[in-house]
C-alpha cells in the first residue's frame, strides 16, 4: 500500500494550497510538467516533421489510448482521444443519425457539456428531450426512446447513477463521466453501457484538452464520424469517398498533439504505480469522512453517492468560495446554492478538517 | 529591417537541420518553449482554479484571439479558437444547414483535411460535391451553388487561389487558409471571402492542435453552433435552450487551453516584432529562388504562385525524401510525385543552395 503522504507530495500544489477542485482541474503532479518540458525540447531542437517525429507521436498517443482502455476496462480499439468530455458528448450525438420525434432521456443534474448538445440535437434535428430527475431516469425510458444520456457520477451532487437500470431499459446508454472516470472504480464492460465520453484534466490529472470516449464495439457503425480529418478515414488519398478508418480511433478528436500525450500519461503512470485500488478506495473513505465531518457539524450535506464530490448548501456560494479560499481551501460554487468539494486520494485528513471546521464556522 | 540570420537563430532547429517542412509543422521558436515551461510552473505549483486561475486563462485566449485577427486582418469578434484548419472546416460544414442536392464545388488539389468533411457532408446531408481543376473552380459555380470550398493556397503545388474570381460568382467562399495565414499577406476584408479556415502549428509556428477560423460578422448566424460546450451558450444555467452566446468566440473549439495560448501567443510576438512585410517579403523571394534555381538545374518544378512551397517532380518521392534527409535537409513527398519543400523568412540563402545542388544529383 502506497504511503499517503508520499503520494501527496507528487503534487506540487499542496505545498501551497489545500487544493479540492479536482472536479474542475485536477492538481497536477510534478512528472507531467517534466514530461512537458522534455517533449517540447524535442519538438523545438529537432523539429516537428522528418525522421522519426511523426512515429514518436503516433507510439505516444498508442500508448495513451492503451492507458485510458485499461482505467475503462475495454479495449483500445474502442477507445476515441478527445479534448473533453463534451468532445465525446457531441460525437456521440451528432454521430448518430438522429430524426425528428426522437427522444432522448437526461436528468435534472446535467452539465451544460451535456446540455449544449442536447440542446443542439433538439434544434437541428428536431429530437425530443426529457429531462427527469436524477433518479427516475430508468423509469422514464419507453419506446419511443432512442437514446439515455446522463452523468455516472452527478457534477451537482455526487450521487452515483443506477447503471444496471437504465441498462435493463434496453435504450442505448451514453454516460458523461467527468466526474467519475479516475475518481470512481469505473468498468464499462460491467457497467454495460454503449458510450462512455470522459474528461483527462479532471481525475485523471492530464493536461487541459484532454479526454476520451469509450465506444462499445458493436455501436461504433452507428456512429457517421461527425468531425472528420486525416486520420477518420482509410484512404487519405481518397478522402471524399469517406470510408471510415478502423476502430474508434477513427473518431479522434484531432490531431494526437504529443505535449498532451506525454503529460496524460505521465499522470496516469503515477496512478498506476500507487494502484486504483488504493486510489479509489482512499478518496471515497474521504470523501465520506468530510461528508460526515460536516453534516455532524451541523451542516447539509446532500444525498450523495459513494462518489468523491461532496456538496453542501451555503447562504452565498460565490462569497463563501471567497472565505474558503482566502484561507487556503480550493473549492467551486454549484448551481442550487451549494458548495462542492472534490476529495482525492490525495487529500489529507488535517485538510479535510480543517475545511469542515472553516466552513462549519468553528 | 531585421537581421535575417538573427530570425533564424530564434529557432533552435536550424542549429541541426535544414528544416523545410513548415507546410506540415513550423519550427519552434525558444520563446516558445520558454512560454510553455512557465505556464505550466503555474498550473503545478498555483492549481489550475481558484483565485485568478480561470480570469488568467481567458485573458490569454482573448490575447490569442486578437493577435489571430490582426494576423487576419479582421475584428476579434469574428475569430473562433480552433486545433485545426481541419476544425474550422468542419465547424463551417457542420454549422451551416446543408440540404440534399445543395452543390459544393471544391478543386482537385484540396487537401484530406478538407475532403474529409465534404465527404461527410455528402454523405449526411446528400450534398453534390463537384471536384474540378484548382483554376476552374469559380467558372465551375453556377445557380445550384451553396458554397466555394477550397485551398487558399494549393497544398500540392503552391498555386493560389484567384479568390477574387471566386467572389465574383456570388457564391460563399470557404477558404483553406492552412497553407496560407502567415505565410503569404492575408486580409480577409480584401479577400472578400466568408469563412477562413487556417492552423496555427504551420506557419504561425504554433503548438499541435492549435487554429482559427474567421467567419464574416453577417454568416455568422447562419452557423448553428456545431459542436457546442460550456462557452458555446449565452446562459450555461440554460444549456439546453441553446440560445448562442455572442461574436465568434460561441464556434470556439474546446477549452481555450492555457499551455496552447502562451506558445501561440510567444510565436506570434516573434513575428510581429520582425514585421509581417518583411517576413512574407523574403519567404517569397526565397522560394522563387529556389524554383528558379531547380529548374535551372534541370528540376521540373510546377506551376506556383507567389507562395512559399516549392514542389518538384521525383522519380520516387519517399526515398528521395529519405536521402535528403540524411543529408540534413527536411522536406516531405506529396501524392503525384512530388517533393515539397517549405520556405520560410528564417530560411537561409546557403541551405536552398544546398537543397537545390543535392536534389539535382550535384
Amino acid at each position: 500500500m502506497p504511503d499517503a503522504q508520499a503520494f501527496r507530495s507528487q503534487f506540487p500544489v499542496f505545498e501551497r494550497l489545500s487544493y479540492l477542485n479536482a472536479g474542475t482541474e485536477g492538481p497536477v503532479p510534478r512528472r507531467a510538467a517534466d514530461a512537458v518540458r522534455e517533449r517540447v525540447e524535442v519538438e523545438v531542437s529537432h523539429g516537428r516533421c522528418g525522421g522519426s517525429y511523426l512515429e514518436q507521436t503516433m507510439e505516444l498517443a498508442a500508448r495513451l489510448r492503451e492507458a485510458y482502455a485499461g482505467v475503462l476496462g475495454c479495449d483500445q480499439a474502442e477507445v476515441a482521444l478527445t479534448g473533453s468530455t463534451t468532445d465525446g458528448v457531441n460525437t456521440v450525438l451528432a454521430g448518430l443519425d438522429l430524426r425528428r420525434g426522437d427522444e432522448i432521456i437526461t436528468s435534472d443534474e446535467e452539465h451544460p457539456g451535456l446540455l449544449a448538445p442536447l440542446g443542439r440535437a433538439r434544434r437541428r434535428a428536431g429530437v425530443e428531450v426529457k429531462v427527469v430527475p436524477f433518479d427516475e431516469v430508468a423509469e422514464a425510458a419507453s419506446r419511443s426512446t432512442r437514446l439515455i444520456a446522463c452523468s455516472h457520477v452527478s457534477w451537482v451532487s455526487g450521487r452515483v447513477a443506477d447503471v444496471a437500470a437504465l441498462r435493463q431499459t434496453g435504450v442505448p446508454v451514453l454516460l458523461d463521466a467527468a466526474q467519475a472516470l479516475g475518481a470512481i472504480p469505473v468498468d464499462v464492460k460491467e457497467l454495460g453501457c454503449d458510450f462512455y465520453a470522459a474528461s483527462g484534466q479532471k481525475w485523471l490529472c492530464g493536461p487541459e484538452g484532454s479526454g476520451c470516449l469509450y465506444v462499445r464495439q458493436d455501436r461504433l457503425d452507428e456512429l457517421l464520424v461527425p468531425w472528420p480529418g486525416y486520420s477518420s478515414v482509410a484512404d487519405p488519398e481518397n478522402a471524399l469517398e469517406f470510408q471510415p478508418a478502423e476502430e474508434a480511433k477513427r473518431l479522434d478528436h484531432g490531431f494526437p498533439v504529443g505535449v498532451r500525450s506525454a503529460w496524460a500519461l505521465a499522470s496516469l503512470e503515477l496512478f498506476a504505480e500507487a494502484g486504483w485500488e488504493w486510489i479509489h478506495g482512499r478518496a471515497a473513505a474521504l470523501a465520506q469522512w468530510l461528508a460526515d465531518r460536516l453534516t455532524e457539524l451541523g451542516l447539509e450535506v446532500g444525498p450523495r453517492g459513494r462518489s468523491t464530490l461532496v456538496s453542501w448548501t451555503a447562504g452565498d456560494p460565490p462569497s463563501e468560495v471567497e472565505r474558503l479560499a482566502a484561507n487556503g481551501f480550493i473549492v467551486r460554487s454549484i448551481p442550487r446554492g451549494l458548495i462542492r468539494s472534490s476529495v482525492g486520494a490525495w487529500s489529507s485528513e488535517e485538510e479535510l478538517e480543517g475545511l469542515a471546521s472553516l466552513a462549519a464556522g468553528r
